[in-house]
């Protein structure tokens, strides 16, 4: 008796992550460095994003950002001021809005993009604690934002969203002197889940720390160090 | 030749819905108001709550908290301290966590909370400005906080849930004095998502505006007037 031989087929990826290295395979042929900023609502991303691509150019790195709201560009208008190619994509096609940006979406969106002319694209993720860290989009580097008025239990109580980083930026630290806010504390729970992670103390008003910020986004494309794969 | 008739439904309920109503009838049955407390991550939540809760017991309102968060029992556990029941509901079941809290995750709890000893529940929802106000739980009322830290541009940003709510907290005002934070602006864009909703500036930090808050609380089982039903 013939028999054909059964091929087994393990760690068949779900669609995001299917969708994702695509993302990815799309971004290596581009030459372009991806990172995904994630935080609460409100915890600063635009403002820290705005403070430091203003001068990102000067360090010879060309960057482009991926805005990710419910509904509207109140973002995408504000740093679209910086001339920077900026692309609004909005989650709210059903029910309420997605909660989060996911492969597909950004797949969705890379036409509007000018790849090849970016070594650098932020994602600019939707505010929220829990559901963009389970969505890889075919990044390199993932950033946490989080603000110093949100308390210093955020990283207990949003695990997840703390692990999914390679850096971590504590912002608002000018408010530091009017609030009741443990630093300390805020880094003891930030190391109880996540060893050894990368942070930095700014403040997207006072420019505080932003230098630094600025200097490890445009280490993103070196650290990647992807030769542009010919087309 | 015989047809049966045929009935035609319509307006079925999704299952959320559908639990939805179960629950809103366990209330209803137990004479208990529930009020769905929601907010963006650190916006205040639990500390507003224990600024509340303390001193309700002397209007003659029994109140229960029922937590939810994506891990742990930290704010269960603060709340605790006020000697109300408090009762703690974890979303991380599965992947990531889920982030809010749907109706059937409050009917899991309600078999944990004495509803037969209590006039007001408070659910304090998981922190998040999209999911929660996708999901009835069978509450009476929703109560949204927004922080003045988080920017004047939210109620634009995450329209639906500041539309799915009979009343806004204004959180951190004792805040103001050092943001660049405009609260006309805030107001107006509040008034252009839910035009009129009623809404209170509170510092949970000095107390200001809280007792107002106690009130509104203590009048959602007045307001509701729902005589226990026999069972």
């Amino acid at each position: 008796m013939h028999r054909t031989k059964v091929r087994v087929v393990e760690d068949v990826l779900d669609a995001n992550d299917t969708i994702a290295r695509a993302n990815r395979d799309d971004f290596d042929r581009a030459g372009v460095a991806v990172v995904n900023l994630m935080s609460a609502p409100g915890a600063g991303k635009t403002r820290l994003l705005e403070r430091a691509l203003d001068g990102l150019a000067a360090s010879g790195v060309r960057a482009g950002v991926l805005e990710g709201d419910v509904q509207g560009s109140y973002d995408a208008d504000r740093l679209s001021l910086l001339h920077v190619p900026v692309v609004q994509l909005n989650t709210d096609g059903g029910f309420g809005g997605e909660c989060h940006l996911d492969a597909n979406m950004v797949r969705s969106a890379l036409p509007s993009l000018p790849l090849d002319e970016l070594d650098l694209l932020v994602v600019e993720n939707v505010g929220n604690l829990v559901c963009p860290a389970e969505f890889r989009i075919g990044e390199d580097a993932r950033i946490m934002v989080c603000s110093v008025t949100e308390g210093e239990d955020k990283p207990l109580k949003y695990p997840l969203m703390f692990r999914a980083c390679e850096l971590v930026l504590i912002n608002k630290v000018d408010l530091l002197e009017h609030l009741e806010f443990d630093v300390d504390r805020l880094l003891a729970n930030l190391d109880a889940v996540h060893p050894g992670v990368e942070r930095m103390l700014v403040s997207a008003r006072t420019g505080e720390g932003v230098d630094a910020f600025r200097d490890w986004l445009a280490q993103v494309p070196v650290r990647m160090a992807r030769p542009p794969t010919p087309v």
